[in-house]
């Protein structure tokens, strides 16, 4: 099989997989209100290429876990990101009316519903890692998943990173402050998840801060092309507005760098992620062929 | 000492000492983007009541524990709590300008980072729950912890409840109804208090439910305080204002059931709530009085 054969079929693979936990894991259909329910699900299932999850899972496998102990955790982690697409697509924030092809979801359940949908995805994230009857784990190992997640996605990381984006709209950042945007805002969760998968496989200090520097570098990498397909992309393929970055005056990579800087600047950090772990085995394999899928993906 | 000076000085102590934790456990000063330090502290440290810590902390000395070892539980609780209050207050949601006597956090900093610092608030409180250095207790206790808090916060709790009363504006609630709402968005949080203060003393199984129901009553007497206080209260002493349930058409205890039956009704659960805790000794004093206050407080 050729690596790209393999790179789909694995994604695909594993899209299904996280899919199927997250209707599992997800509070069920005679949940009222009906609607915080269905408002929850519809962006949850609205198609997203679950990255966060694959990852956690990936990072598990090599470092010799087995995949059912960490599911919990990636779809946590995949709450937690749609939670904040839910609320950083509000008409106070960023103001997206697409996405992945579809409508936002403050446009389909409006703004109360949306905000309501993001809160509850945050704090059901946090009952399934604190849920004991789910996986038997070590106490202390779940406990420090907990605090690395909540650390990820809090003042420090996530939303951290998202109040600096909305600052900038005022005060255009340079590049270090560029950077501390999305080290924080994109960052911190992709580091989270390969971290958690890690630690849930009880791996040695060395292979975690191993992965962590894989995770900062995909982290970067992945922003840097989400850039660089807001200006090259196929609207289509991508099912958002393409351009809107330039079109509301955002400062990108490719806006501070210019574009060839920009795509050197994205091969670098893939090439730094994949050095960070190549003291791992084969079972890394999926680990160096998302590095890859991250600098060549359409959408 | 009579009762009503004991209350005064023990609640001015308790507001205290978690005034002080909770300055201690939020992210300090140089934290940054200044703006969603400035806004988080501003909403924590706004001046309320501090009702679910204090009851936290007091179910926990009531089942023997010492205060140390719950307050991280009891600032997590007032951290979501906060929350709960900035993101209610949205336009988009119930559109109140005024809290415990000042504009609330939208007014002051704008919608977009009212929303963010309700999030970082909602995931610092999880990062305190999870930090392993800050309290010596056993992971597995800290974990029911959490999971008791999140599932209390989330779409069967407290989340599900704001949805619930969003919804009701279009469709009036029955007292069915209205019960449901005040159950989830009010009830669990402060039973959640209650059984999480109990679980970390490491109390029996039967003190802990004889503290949910003590939780329960509490909860739902608060709400329907808070409903006669809406109509009967002094607007300078509840620092927020009133008569706005009567012109938002809002369905309350007393619209539905007239005043004295809501009174009367406040007292039934006030007496269960008494009588919930018969068995336990004299450390539940502050508990016993507590209930008292709910009924008697004029803000």
């Amino acid at each position: 099989m050729n690596p790209d054969d393999f790179l789909d079929a694995y994604l695909k693979d594993r899209q299904k997989i996280i899919e199927e936990a997250l209707q599992r894991y997800l509070p069920d259909e005679d949940a009222i209100p009906q609607e915080l329910h269905t408002a929850t699900h519809y962006s949850v299932f609205a198609g997203g290429k679950r990255i966060r999850p694959i990852l956690c899972l990936a990072a598990h496998e090599a470092c010799g876990g087995d995949l059912a102990a960490a599911m919990p955790t990636a779809c946590a982690l995949e709450l937690i990101h749609t939670y904040s697409l839910i609320h950083d697509d509000l008409p106070v924030m960023d103001n997206d009316d697409l996405r992945r092809g579809k409508p936002t979801c403050h446009k389909v359940f409006g703004d109360a519903m949306a905000i309501l949908a993001g809160d509850a995805l945050l704090t059901e994230a946090f009952v399934l890692l604190a849920h004991s009857e789910k996986v038997r784990l070590a106490a202390d190992r779940r406990l420090a998943v907990i605090e690395e997640i909540a650390t990820a996605a809090g003042i420090a990381g996530m939303v951290g990173g998202q109040a600096l984006d909305i600052l900038a709209e005022k005060n255009k950042p340079d590049f270090k402050g560029l950077e501390a945007i999305h080290r924080r805002k994109t960052g911190a969760l992709i580091i989270a998840a390969v971290k958690t998968g890690a630690i849930l496989a009880s791996a040695s200090e060395q292979k975690i801060t191993a992965l962590a520097a894989y995770g900062f570098h995909i982290g970067m990498a992945f922003q840097i092309a989400d850039d660089i397909l807001n200006v090259e992309g196929n609207r289509e393929e991508m099912g958002k507005s393409t351009r809107s970055d330039e079109q509301h005056g955002k400062v990108t990579y490719p806006s501070l760098l210019g574009m060839d800087a920009a795509k050197k600047k994205l091969a670098e950090h893939v090439d730094a992620a994949q050095d960070s772990i190549e003291n791992f085995d084969s079972r890394a394999l999926p680990l160096r062929v998302i590095a890859r899928y991250i600098m060549e993906r359409k959408s």
